[in-house]
């Protein structure tokens, strides 16, 4: 009988009109397909991922060369499981043969917590005696416990129980009505919830009490506003339209705009992947590749208030829950504005049933300002270009926060990574006239924020200009001679200082606000004819803030890649994930992912290499009162930009808003107004 | 006669429907009234400038804060003229009382370089013999001198002219046709001219000759476009319309938006000046004061190149040609889009007569994507509001550069700076293998683009709920103990380190990437009554070389405001240009301006007085291909953002785009969709 749904399964995929491209995440169907060879196979699971295993790049990029007479690379589910009796397992389904091509049990691992394991935890909180009898201390009374709220995240790790035992802690809060804000009612205890068993194990309780707040809430909801002075009635709408469409092309989930062309994956994890990522460059007829591909590969959020139990506050929000797991699903003309292309994503349940969040991903256009400008001083000759941007772009709420990723492409060969912040700080009780000691700020009476990072990892796989690539860092530096000195007499000479990392060892960079230090990523066989450097894109992110644990600390063990701004490593098929496979309850030590290749191999050549720069940029964050009960949007960019790449700036072809000559000046006539948009108009 | 025409003009100006903002530029009016007072006592002068004198600050704020009882304060002319044997004149012309207040002549100095000025030059070079001769040399014939074309410069500084002699540098082109892109064709010597005689003095010939390029043109006009593979065809139009009209409204110059006031003034020097800026703040009903002034006071541009005679490209392009004379007639749906507001610029000229740019500034609001979001994971209630900004721009050409200054107010309270750069680089010759020895990049065959820095320096003059304010350093910073020590257990313990600046030495500050460090400009008489932290606001600014060209060279004795990032300073009504009044032709020895002031009172007290913070940031540009032949647009940003300035997110009365409580859920309600923004479609 499984045999048979298997046989019908993939007569339904193959029915489908086009083959999936072999980067397309699982569908529905694949899903339930992998899913029902394994429930034949292995009866009950509890699902935790179920999702693409990208092919073998090598395979990959032959099949892209040529996808004609390549082999279209099978179509492989990586799954991760829980058995009923506790059980991880990791192994792979080809579901182009409809078969399990491995099937291992991994020990001493936690796989990510999902939103169901989430979901489980409050119930079981507002039931536990011991739960029930802290509450009563703080100040809530039995019958009160539908008020009290938990967000259940990881628990980083704690020593007492390592990682045999599936734990989450629970962070406490109370709401005095269900629309109030909890955020404003912290409680000063924690209790730990085994996700196997389903029960509350232990709860942590400070020495110091804090009993709830007695505070009036602090909310920002409708009626509240409406209640405290409404809403601002000033705001004339902006109308942003597209009469004539869009200016890009949706082919699956290959998306072509102003000379790029991207595929758009998604997975559980790290949401939105970009890959094979290229732009056609007139002066070589051709689409020059740029990344093989682009993703947040993980992050680390670590809480800087040394005691116990918050420093088991320091989330990895990807791999401990998961950024496409948690995306949100999106609204038109409020997440995104115009006119938009959603994608959808899919993934599996606990139970093995796939699920749909609608509307995973955005995707459109916004008008950005200035491309370029330049006047001529002598007689008014201009031309004058605006640019746009094609912006795809996510959002995922991890408990109290919100992250808004967006993946920016310029015309100008520009690509460009925001995130933005917003959602609710993460607080906790303090009493009446508590000394924060620095570690927090009392953002409202009673409520006391802790000081934390954001630490991202962006992962960059290059291809520029083909695999071999070498990452050069660059530093602005004086030249050498002091003023008055026959080489540098005016004492003004500077230049770009270029250091080649050779090997991993060399790569472990930190970076450098004073030399405004950023990174070439280069193809060192392929030389600019005109400048005689290598083509290049070059990384520029100026919010790097280094790991403030200290080393040795339990994050800087656990988060191995925030320990520097920048790593590089040879590529490998199965070095995804820098802190490791499976994050939950790792301990550290050894230090998973990143840390760990990089010693397997320390002097690995990857200089004029197939590798992959993993960059760590983020944001520190010390609360304020303006933070809260809902945070204004903070902005975070970076930007990889081509350098010695063009011949020249390859967007001179983008019709200008108005280009008069010096000719048609000297002449009287008027200028080329060459845009199609709808007449500005001056009030 | 003079007398009469002075009472007439006087008549005029009253007759005015209402008088002048105290703030507000002069008018041409005025401006031919100041002139006709001074024409009238001195006879025939060559006006450099004739801008207004702000009324000093103690008057103004008295005056601010009860503008009906309290003298308007006087309308004065602040004026520099170059008399006809070439002496400089600096004084002041009281208009409301139609009289010179001061005059006095300032030796060894040079005024600014004006556009009349710059244009000046270019007739005379071509006709020059030893300029003809030069060109001969470089393979241009006599008879094509009218495609000979200079970029005229303040000379910086050349010790072998000192400052007694009023000098521009010539940098030289060619332009095969007059609409050929000249920077293609850089001409390898330098003329010096003297603006009072009005001829060329002298010719720096480089010891290795470069002959004209024989390269083909590199052009970004419509016909070369067309003529090599045309346009890009697939850009479809945008539209951005604001069919109720636009959210802020505009009395004389002062805008109100969004709970902002800001007077908007426009100088010769500065360009934009934002005056009183003040914020209603809900929770105190009242308008709290900001910011007294924000200009962009000054900047400086050096080249990297150390050769001869390079060293004197080190533009202030404030100082020395005024970003306001140089400010460009803004376009309707090119520079900006949607609907604008604009207003003029009123200048003099060398005559003396009144002179219009029109559409100096634009005004107009901008959707701004997210506000604030968040999504309570239990289930799916939400609240996502959308964010707009207003923004006050200007855009000016210095030669081949442009700068777009954006100043840019968020609903938030947060005021932004960005600065974006493109226009064209400054390019020199370089014959066909010439090694640039890496103080530059050969974009195209023969241009060589010098390494340069754009270094801006902001004025900061606060007014954090009222002049008395203190900069604190802000660091982040690990805290005590070890991994292990009791106080730090876990290693995690990080804050911010708050260094106060109680005189100017001690404020003297660099940027410091490592600790991302921010600047809180605060008031410490007025306590955050949640945070108990003084009221403040945080400049935030990442993009912050050092100034490269070394201690003691030229470039660092005449740009002393470009040796640190921050300097404060206590207030003084006469220190608004920190490389000084006049700045062309400083030797620097002593440096003008910052250095100068702080020097003569090192130790004054800056904290809790009415102070002063001058930023200077920027970037360092290492020119690739990619920026010719214009370049694209390469922004810069900084904010100053309220922090513990007010009791909660101080925007979110703003209409959110859609709302759902947990009881709307619950209760299967729809939430609210409060925006009145067109419908966005999905495609």
């Amino acid at each position: 009988m499984v045999l048979e749904r298997v046989k019908q399964l993939a007569q339904q995929v193959s029915n489908t009109v086009s083959p999936p491209h072999p980067l397309d995440p699982l569908s529905s169907l694949e899903i339930e397909a992998a899913v029902t060879i394994l429930r034949g196979k292995y009866g009950k699971l509890y699902y935790n991922a179920v999702t693409l295993l990208e092919p073998p790049k090598a395979q990959m990029l032959k099949w892209l060369a040529d996808p004609e007479t390549t082999p279209r690379p099978h179509r492989v589910a990586d799954i991760v499981v829980i058995t009923t009796d506790g059980k991880v397992f990791d192994g792979n389904v080809d579901l182009t043969e409809g078969k399990v091509v491995s099937w291992k049990e991994t020990p001493n691992v936690q796989p990510l917590i999902t939103m169901e394991d989430l979901n489980a935890v409050e119930q079981t909180m507002r039931k536990d005696p011991k739960v029930i009898e802290q509450c009563g201390l703080v100040g809530i009374p039995p019958e009160d416990m539908d008020k009290v709220y938990c967000d259940p995240w990881t628990i980083g790790y704690d020593e007492r129980f390592g990682n045999g035992v599936r734990l989450q802690q629970a962070l406490m809060y109370y709401r005095p009505h269900v629309d109030d804000n909890q955020y404003t009612y912290p409680l000063d205890f924690c209790p730990i919830y085994d996700s196997n068993k389903r029960e509350i194990i232990h709860i942590d309780v400070p020495k110091v009490r804090r009993p709830l707040s007695k505070a009036p809430p602090n909310n920002y909801h409708v009626k509240d506003i409406e209640g405290n002075g409404g809403y601002r009635t000033d705001i004339k709408p902006i109308n942003i339209t597209q009469p004539e469409g869009v200016s890009f092309k949706v082919q699956g989930r290959t998306i072509e705009w102003q000379n790029f062309s991207v595929h758009v994956g998604f997975n559980y994890r790290e949401g939105i992947v970009l890959s094979n990522i290229t732009y056609f460059d007139k002066n070589e007829s051709k689409a020059r590749p740029l990344f093989y591909r682009l993703s947040l590969a993980e992050m680390v959020v670590p809480y800087g208030n040394p005691e116990h139990p918050h420093q088991r506050k320091h989330a990895f929000d990807l791999g401990e829950y998961g950024g496409g797991y948690m995306t949100n699903s999106l609204s038109l003309g409020c997440d995104c504005k115009g006119s938009i292309h959603y994608m959808d994503a899919e993934f599996v349940n606990r139970a093995g049933a796939a699920q749909t969040i609608k509307n995973a991903i955005c995707i459109h256009e916004e008008d950005n300002g200035i491309l370029f400008k330049h006047s001529d001083f002598r007689d008014d000759s201009v031309i004058v270009t605006r640019a746009r941007k094609l912006i795809i772009s996510q959002i995922f709420t991890a408990a109290n926060y919100e992250y808004c990723v967006y993946w920016i492409f310029h015309q100008d060969g520009t690509i460009q990574l925001e995130i933005k912040l917003t959602g609710i700080l993460n607080t906790y009780a303090m009493n009446p006239g508590e000394d924060t000691k620095g570690w927090g700020t009392e953002v409202y009476p009673g409520v006391n924020a802790h000081n934390h990072q954001h630490l991202f990892c962006l992962r960059v796989d290059p291809n520029i200009d083909g695999a071999k690539n070498t990452v050069f860092q660059v530093d602005a530096a004086q030249g050498p001679g002091e003023p008055g000195s026959p080489e540098n007499y005016y004492g003004n000479a500077f230049y770009a200082k270029k250091t080649k990392y050779t090997n991993p060892v060399e790569a472990m960079a930190d970076y450098n606000g004073n030399t405004s230090r950023t990174w070439d990523i280069a193809n060192e066989n392929k030389i600019n004819p005109y400048s005689h450097k290598p083509v290049s894109y070059k990384l520029v992110s100026r919010e790097v803030p280094p790991l403030l644990p200290k080393k040795g600390s339990l994050v800087w063990k656990r988060a191995g890649f925030a320990r520097h701004a920048v790593h590089v490593t040879k590529y490998s098929d199965d070095q995804i994930h820098p802190a490791g496979r499976h994050v939950p309850q790792t301990s550290g030590e050894p230090s998973q992912g990143l840390p760990q290749w990089i010693e397997a191999n320390p002097r690995e050549k990857i200089d004029n290499e197939d590798i992959v720069l993993w960059h760590t940029f983020g944001l520190t964050h010390f609360p304020a009162p303006e933070d809260f009960p809902v945070m204004p949007a903070e902005p975070m960019t970076l930007l990889l930009r081509p350098r010695n790449f063009f011949l020249r700036n390859p967007a001179l072809d983008v019709p200008p808003s108005y280009a008069r000559t010096p000719s048609q000046v000297a002449a009287g006539k008027a200028g080329c107004s060459c845009t199609k948009d709808k007449a500005s108009v001056a009030v």
